[in-house]
């Protein structure tokens, strides 16, 4: 029997345990997260662990959740201590769950605490963790440098004016780029409440009046400039389908306005304007060398209920399951036939999709441009030693896996870049069995290089921005 | 190489075997089977092998036509000895097929045989078999006490009288509750023949008239009411597709009165009938305190020929594959926002949708309410090996494991009590080697507890009727 | 660690071993493959390692693009020689990709080269390889001779003549029967260019006129007969999706004829022609003995730049994931209930459609006809090790992997003969795993029968044609 998460965690042969040694070594480049740059810029300390490690995490609510703690204990207004104790009392029922892996590491990488966490070592625990908070080391740039994080890029609206990513851009001392993402998802949601307000916002970010499509292309063109000079390198998106459907520039004119009006759009539309947004942003990425990121297949706050109360990313998210294929095929070549199609990673979060999505990657890649088309890390509820090594398997399987640009914590938190380690021994185990199994073989001349590139360098070329 | 099943069959680690001494101790609690009361109450011993192991069993008589067996010793007039003969000159081809450890599980349980049916073992298998059958202990309510089963759910259609429920229930030292479940899958099939009859029917049944919807609801209401006096708390529906559209009263009396005057309804107009009635029973069911149990994907009675000579579940069924996600969400969030979501458990048939369903089930969790939304176990044509593992991965990495109610049989044999065995090993050896391989601690006060939840405890507390 | 690609490559137990001697020693039976019956007849030896490894392999094509190498080093200008030596550049990044395995297989088995092939042992194994070729034993004939092909079927267009084949049959000392596949994907194209002027075209080999559905009827009569008279026992059909909608003959004329007059028809339209015609072919397929083999989920051309430069068939292919269960079912249906469903084999792109498909065989399996329904070997994207392993699990789980009919190459090559010892010793492996972890017994009257079916009997006894 392994002990549980001793120095060897998920490493299961020589190969392996060779392997993770060079993985270790490596920075990390995060090239997709939802941390805040206001934080890393005020850098406080957190007040304990009830703060640290339960605010905002909506993986560890919906858990609770499922475990029939009481609405109270998880977002309510039961005491920091309490909470702590509702999530002592549910992890231990989360086995095989990714969140009892990292809740582990955390406590172990952050506060050198070995013993798991069960109703009976709370207190003990909380007391301990409470502790080591009060010792410092838990400030934003203490965990970035402790990490040896070389870059960030953070998550951010069209309208954000980067007040805190310039501020940390003139900070000369920062070993670590932090960089905005331009993720124009609200720019992109005609058909929901609340469109036409944003774009009244959006325009005014510029000082500029939108009426037309023409107008809304102006603007954009203008932020996406902003972020550029901001050092942003990416964009963005999160499509719960792929939209893809052709009209003329009067129809898009036609849907733009009745939903400026304030008039609900169908589905239909929406995607008719999403499909034209889409592919004059595309353009606008390629024109500053922008790489688009594309999340596919989220089904958001399907709790009508919950969501009146606690508002977006809270817990009630899901997985959508419709066919992809065609219409990605389309968007993808509609792109590229005009030579606008950018560098593309390609998340899927369902992994119905690994198959379809890899391949589709496959079709669109360029010689001389690296492996410009990416099939993106397993994302979101595939971030666990069953979804990693799927994803491995099946990127290995339909691409080159060596070109492969690696792991993101898409996280909230800053504990979360333990996660990277929890990638890497996965990937190097996936590696090592390879070796282990024959089909690969021992060649410490190769699987070295292979092994730094899916873990930093990859992505270091890939965005070429350190 | 590991014997054949012997006394360690499918347990391949120490913590899997000791895991397994704790489960097997458990009663069973079958909440969802397709027994008769009637055969249960009646209590014959069957007549021979032929009888007790192929008659009606549609899993074995499809194995046999895809090994190229004649019908005739199928479900035609060969004898008894005949068609198990054929069976046994199929059953090895069967390698890897749950059939193969199903049949040799019940020659091993109930039989004392260990011997594999081979054709060149069949005549002695036959003979050891009637001769145990004729030495007794097969009669339906011996199997069940021999088995340690505490509860068990029946099938059972709105029209059903109940009687064999009441007069299992009159006898005062039967040590196991068997109780019905309201299953209206005639009720919602407005788009086949025999719909309009089968309303007349149900309306009999209550000496009343049902013309418009309001009839309809109220006679459901009585229905339900007499299967809740009887004891049940479970509903069952069977969708082959998730039906999900709104439609005012209006129409959906329109589509109601078009169908019952023997004309036929487009699938969009069955769509919306469905969906206002499977509304108008979760808020009875909500009302009553029965949970609601939906089977998704399976696509019934594919060949006609055959069904017009043999009838349903006969072996002709198959697995459907349409994008549920969406029609899903909506159709639990329209019951929750009303504070109509029965307990519900989501079983699917096609395994592409395990994420998709388990991840949806995490949407309506409620605090308070334990694990009131369950992603139920593999089912059908998953279970076996790989399609239990698989549902337990699937589980473990999207919920809480530690709260699943577990395994039911769904079969019309009383000799399938032994897959619950089937389940238990696979479900321990999945948790053993979780702990065998270091990524949850060898924790001997929590694993039993787990172990024994999910065998047995977890739905005991999840129906609250032992 | 198992050293890579030994004597025991991917067999990992004794029984898995032993199972592999037997498998080795039975012939091939490639019932569907792309190869070229003028290249047999022709019988050239290749000019070099460049031309035998990499013309026309879109697979490795596709694998260098990724690798970010210049198209001019793949389908360009460049020498073999620098061809070559991109490939050399591109395969050690392969890790866990089936070319990894099947280069170094071909290597081995061909040239008796045991070096992978990297950067540094490229010039060694380039001018290694070339000798050998120098030396002979590259013919196409020598090839099939080593590796006892018993049958190969060829993948052939309706208008085609079959000159080739009729010369090979001719041939006396030929120890193979090379057999045409009738493959009329164009004739089904109603919605692509150019299918008016196919249409001439298959009129004018038989000298008749095609102005009306008769007379297409009447043509392809001609055309089948004229491959039955070939040795023709299979037909080939590609399907991106299933088209399954039922018109009169009146609707379907007029489709027909808009679509001959050079007017574009729709996807409706062209579903209901297809339909049709399907329907059409099964009939006659029936009248001669002809099996069906339907190839379901490829998406083709993706990229309209690429297909403009280098046509179809070059690396820039996908996998579709439209729903297939209800039309699957509904073709299937109507073909039997009026007694015209041929013997059909179904294969799969998108691995999420096994269990529809495998399920779908099962309900379409006739008594006394063996297997006829058969869930084809794992495809294209599929052909590694884990996809074959997914094949034959999903298959056992489902149906009756002992009469299952085993792998084909589907290749352009005839170095691929190896991939039916990849398969085989996956095969092996699977099954030995059964036996080896106590799910099956160690019966060796039994398993060398199910082995030698699955690698040659099977087929054999299936297509008759031995």
């Amino acid at each position: 029997m392994k002990r549980f998460m001793d120095e060897d965690f998920l490493l299961y042969s020589q190969t392996a345990k060779k392997l993770y040694e060079i993985a270790a070594e490596e920075p990390i480049f995060d090239f997709h997260c939802h941390l805040s740059p206001k934080a890393i810029y005020e850098n406080e300390a957190p007040r304990d662990m009830a703060q640290l490690w339960l605010e905002g995490d909506h993986y560890k609510w919906r858990a609770m959740r499922a475990n029939g703690i009481e609405e109270d204990y998880i977002t309510g207004n039961s005491s920091g201590y309490e909470k702590f104790k509702a999530w002592a009392h549910t992890l231990p029922y989360c086995l095989g769950n990714p969140l009892y892996h990292w809740s582990h590491l955390e406590l172990l990488r952050f506060f050198d605490i070995d013993t798991p966490l069960t109703p009976k070592t709370a207190d003990h625990i909380w007391k301990m963790a409470n502790k080591k908070i009060c010792d410092g080391g838990f400030k934003p740039r203490e965990i970035i440098r402790k990490f040896n994080v070389k870059a960030i890029f953070t998550t951010d609206d069209p309208v954000d004016e980067l007040i805190y990513h310039r501020k940390l851009a003139a900070e000369k001392e920062l070993d670590v780029r932090i960089l905005p993402t331009f993720r124009p998802d609200k720019l992109l949601s005609i058909e929901k409440d609340g469109f036409s307000g944003y774009i009244k916002k959006l325009a005014e970010t510029e000082s500029m009046q939108i009426i037309c499509m023409d107008d809304l292309k102006a603007v954009i063109s203008r932020r996406i400039e902003r972020f550029a000079e901001a050092g942003c390198v990416a964009s963005d998106h999160s499509f719960s389908h792929i939209p893809f459907l052709r009209a003329s520039q009067r129809e898009i004119e036609d849907i733009f306005k009745k939903a400026m009006s304030g008039e609900g759009v169908t589905e239909t539309e929406a995607d008719k304007y999403k499909t034209a947004v889409v592919r004059f942003l595309c353009r606008e990425y390629v024109k500053h060398g922008m790489a688009a990121q594309i999340h596919i297949g989220a089904l958001r706050d399907n709790s009508t209920k919950m969501h009146r109360i606690l508002g977006p990313d809270t817990g009630f998210d899901s997985i959508n399951d419709r066919p992809i294929a065609q219409p990605l095929s389309r968007l993808l070549d509609s792109l590229e036939v005009e030579g606008i199609l950018p560098k593309t990673v390609l998340y899927v979060l369902n992994p119905k999709d690994n198959y379809t999505v890899a391949a589709m990657a496959g079709n669109f890649q360029t010689g001389g441009q690296g492996s410009r088309m990416q099939f993106g890390a397993a994302w979101w509820m595939n971030d666990h030693i069953d979804g990693i090594t799927r994803h491995l398997t099946d990127l290995a399987n339909l691409g080159v896996l060596g070109r492969f640009i690696g792991m993101v914590t898409d996280s909230r938190s800053f504990l979360s870049y333990s996660r990277h380690e929890y990638f890497r021994r996965i990937m190097c185990d996936f590696i090592g069995n390879l070796v282990q199994t024959g089909v690969y073989p021992f060649d410490m001349d190769i699987l070295p290089e292979i092994v730094r590139g899916i873990s930093y360098r990859n992505a270091k070329e890939y965005f070429k921005v350190i």
